[in-house]
């Protein structure tokens, strides 16, 4: 199809946040409750909600030009695909997710090799699989079709799992004892897709945007003014990433400071200029930050 | 374990009703949000939470001696338990459920052996499979996460899909070409446990008040008063099913009759009873039904 | 259309109640949210929701057979119907509504009379102006969107509002100064549709039913033992209403007694059984009244 | 005030299920939202809603003729007041509560006797501190406005907290090392109100109601069809608690028998009621209970 | 009054968009769920809730000295007042309204002219028997109390009805065949009381300060630096609307440009503006453009 | 402890706010439903959720280094802490709150002394019982566990209640007529531990951004253009407060000013800066102000 890229949304746990991201990096989706076609703003896209685990499949079969999904599927699915890039975020962090092979907090077991002849409940078969076969261990891994953490040591003796902050696994007692792999979500497309000329360059500008609008999430503007004589101990003071700018006031002996930072670094710095003489310190919000 | 009866409640979409038919045959499910061990009002029995699709696998293995699922799921499982009894309820209505084969309302296909080399999408891979199989058409069966109704025409050419009352199906304008099978919820037991004397009685008595409550709920309780000289009138106005109680009144020349009733047919049948010369017409709600 | 009932639901704030009200007189009416063509579980009726306004303008014009909507929108609308029963139900409670003529509580308007010349702001145009016509006294009255009970004094002189308990109004420092009308729900017909026999029988067994579960909702079952020597003091206790239904025991110097009573008596009536030797009182709970 | 009784309901957790059970005694009482005055459907009753804590106080002043509340808060105040009947009924259960004295799971603390000179945390000050003085165990006792039960050990050594079944406790690491009173609900009254006959009736029909409305609660009604020579048989299964009601029936050689039960039983007695050749067993629900 | 403002805010559909604006404007109301007087934090002005349909007949009357309502309304009414400005803004979108001549899907109806002799619903019937008396066409006007769009083909033959996107007209099957009038929001004014000085300038300074919050919604501001010999290419980029603020940076080959952009565009124009050799590039939300 | 600082968050009606506060300021806390100790992303705080009431306690004993709380109840406790900063912020408003002796509207009672033997109900027993005793006005002062302002006069002549606005006292219909105390919340320390170098820094940092996001609450960025000619007018028109930016554009006869106002003020700024020929006005949102 000219001029027309199809593009999967994952539905479920990522949806709200995926949309919510759009919506940042200046795309208005409207996912009518029941529709799997919500419709964007946007002539040149046309969106269909897909399951992450999905995603892939009709990514690579070409049902669609792209997708975002984590790579921990597209990995589970053996399916060729390109990355147009990685993003990331998800439900409640800014972090990777990893999934983690896990086993009863009270148990022996100390290594994957420990597990040969038990039973591995996990939703990521392919991966896991693989992950023991690298190491000649031979297992049983079973396909489960949810509440995985609680399965051990009742219904299966280690888990594959994935986990944020590793809070769930441990309110269910459990500990892990490696990393099988590490997954973020990735913005992917059909290789043909990929090679079409309008398709790659509607896909980085995609792409562009919303790198834009992740990376104002986690950060902020500051303003402030200074005496031209204090101002290499206040560029001491700000963090060295990016190059402030700095401009000429009316009064000729003061300049003005405008940067960005990272939100979690202000409670420090902030104390620190005002000790250097800073005044009118000022903090406002970003929508987008490309650098 | 002696005198415990391990039971796995169907997690998800048939938690809420199975919880709510338990209180009403008289045991006390307590499910805290994140356990997967809901506490009972019953020291002989042990809950668990387990999807309904991992049912059959842990009472097949005796992890449990017994659970509630979906006929369907135990069938697709190809693993060998008892079946107790049925119990038809379901999220809305409590009639059985059907799998049916669907392609879009336009095309032109019209029986299975129309679909020769053609994708089906489904949850229920291994009963599809054998369903093609039986017929020799080859087919390509593809595992669907879910949102199966809407994958045909662009995501797969047609799809086996769980029902009750085909209006998901219609409004994604599918078109119902063949009921693969029928399901209905089954209290299915470990051959081992339902060999054990003790366990076998629990669960029968457990099969007798479930199918009690679930009889109760679309059945009502009819009082009524009537000259001896108009019963038999009344008599042939009632339904035939069970037969009702007819009790000696103090005034000799009257009766009182007490029945069970399918509540849909109240508005049909009391506006007869009237116009035989029944007095004092009451109708009472009812728990349980053991007739 | 033969033997098929179209029939009006009254759409907005009696809405609800009137589900409920057919849900108990034995009829699953299924409202969803966006269509106005709900869905009952009779062949023999089709539902439509029409706002209680223009109820009896549809059902005159012969559009709907029949429908429930006030006795007040009918007279307001000066057009001719029938009235098969007077269903008397509201939002909150079970009384009659009244049309009252309100002004403000520190005003000196004392009777209709002496509010000639004034600005009389109400839902109910015709019948408000009918009202004043009878007396001879020339008024404005204005069409009223809603919030009337807030207009007077700075955007009308004097109000005519419905109200059931007249806090709104008090709330509003209102007073009431005259009943303009009384209104209650009523099922109305169209009179070719009344003439029709099976229409007609279809409506009466309606209205039947109806009646029974509204009578069924004030009223409770009430069950009890006592000697024959007592029986006398004990029937003195009840209300001499219905009368009840005395039945033999075994032991053949008791008897038991079971009746209908309003629930509001029951909490004077049950110390009195008691206190005349009753024995075993037990009160349930009842789904429909037809005596 | 003659003819009126003003009656002190308990504000707070008590609220909702004090009126849940007046509903249920027959007396409707309209709590809004932000009025301490709740109406209720009885002219000879002025409701006004206090605090537990304080409801000793008013009612012994005599600004209350009675209240409800628990006894613990009674003790605490120390203050004469006559108790008219005591209620079982609590926000989840119908249970009595506890206070206890609770220690850190892991401290060495095993008696009262061990606190000596410690801290202990409770908003129960009064009767902790006589539960100590009674032992000669000389302690601090700090006044605690909530979350008692996070204060050990870092902010108290141990409390005297309220518990209906210790979940909460345990959840925060506590042990119990003693109950330091029992509480159920009371209504009580002002002595001189109590020895008004008027009122003293007024207060004995209530307190029979509400027992009445409580009973019914855990409590069902059984009927069932039985031949008269196995009725003996029957009855011999049915709990020896209250003497069912046998009717006769138009067919001599059959009676039926109706019969109050504790719904926790019934699933242990209707298998057995069915061996014994019971049959039309039906269960239906109670508004009220008095024997 | 002197130097006190009545304004009428609409109650109902656009009433929290409205409260909701003058939040952004920089006026607080405070609308007490059951009062009809908001307060306001500008002691020169007195609110009152008025429903949009009623707003003309007050502010013409001089009742109100000023008003938002919808023109279609005004236009409705037949009544004089002065337009002070309109304010595009609406409940979902920031798009004019229509009322249009609707028809079922499948009639023969093109035009106004085929309607001869029907029956045309709607909520404002004076317009609409303009619109059909303009062009000699004679009609049976209805009015419609709510649900209009259901009403063809069975109340009535067309519709004259409001929409933003004509979504709710499609889903029932409706086709629409002429704009009746257009509409939007209006801030209007009693005549006297725009001839009034000082109410004049209070009505300006409204004005003045909505549109500003008006024109800030759809708006962004962006930053960036760029070499001195990029600007000219960087200006090309950027929409020729407002001209941008260029500053002088301590760096005195670079300068920083700062603008304001419809959000719509950005996607668009920032990949060319760092295609032109833009740096820094920032977006930041606005809550007020008065250009 | 070292390099830790154990911090009280008032628990209660404060807590949100507190919370929303602290994530302004940089800080993010994480109060899990029922844990009475909030993670904090910053590894030298250790944060605790404490009852208001009780902070002081805590703080005095040195359990907790420091904490947020009313200064009123720090009175009550008659306890020695520091007082690191003030943080007017509060639940509606940001203003100080008052505890206000007040009386029934149409009561007598004109001043404190006209309270001579009443009893007068309060949670702030303390602080009233010194206030009563500094007038030498005998009166019994009684706790109230809540719903202090529904008391008179029925339960209490006169009460000491914290209040914003007043409005809840007017609508219980009770008159101020004295302010007993004026109170605030603030971070209060142990005196220890603001000995302590380390700790006290961090408290100061905690103090300094604390208070710039509780500045930015009520303050705009406000930036326009003007050519150099019409500056000083501009500059007469913006408040003395602060000095604005004034920075030099590429079009030396024009210059930006960018500035911080108090919001309340944009609607009477903007449009006399417009009337003073300033362009491209544009206001904008701030997270912290430190000037």
């Amino acid at each position: 199809m000219a001029n027309k890229l199809r593009l999967g949304i994952p539905k479920g746990s990522l949806q709200d946040a995926t949309i919510a991201l759009f919506e940042r990096a200046g795309w208005h989706i409207y996912a009518n409750g029941r529709s799997y076609f919500p419709s964007i703003d946007d002539t040149e896209i046309e969106c269909m909600l897909i399951r992450a685990q999905e995603m892939a499949r009709y990514v690579n079969h070409g049902v669609l030009d792209a997708g975002l999904t984590g790579i921990d599927w597209v990995v589970e699915s053996g399916l060729a695909v390109e990355s147009v890039t990685s993003l990331v975020y998800a439900k409640q962090s800014r972090q990777k997710v990893r999934w983690v092979l896990a086993v009863p907090e009270d148990s022996k077991f100390e290594k994957a090799e420990d597990l040969g002849g038990k039973i591995i409940a996990t939703e990521l078969v392919e991966v896991t699989k693989r992950y023991f076969a690298e190491r000649n261990v031979p297992v049983q891994v079973e396909f489960s079709w949810g509440a995985t953490e609680v399965k051990p040591p009742m219904l299966a003796d280690a888990i594959v799992e994935v986990t944020e902050t590793g809070s769930s696994l441990r309110a269910n007692r459990l500990r892990i004892i490696d990393t099988v792999m590490e997954s973020e979500t990735h913005l992917i497309a059909n290789r043909n897709a990929y090679n079409d000329a309008w398709k790659r360059e509607k896909l980085e500008c995609l792409a562009l945007m919303l790198r834009g609008a992740i990376a104002a999430q986690g950060q902020v503007g500051l303003m402030l003014n200074v005496e031209k004589k204090n101002l290499q101990q206040i560029l001491s003071v700000l963090p060295a990433l990016n190059s402030p700018t700095i401009s000429e006031l009316s009064n000729s002996e003061w300049v003005a400071v405008n940067t960005i930072l990272e939100e979690s670094v202000v409670r420090d710095v902030v104390p620190r200029l005002k000790a250097a003489n800073a005044t009118g310190i000022v903090e406002y919000p970003l929508n987008k930050v490309v650098l």
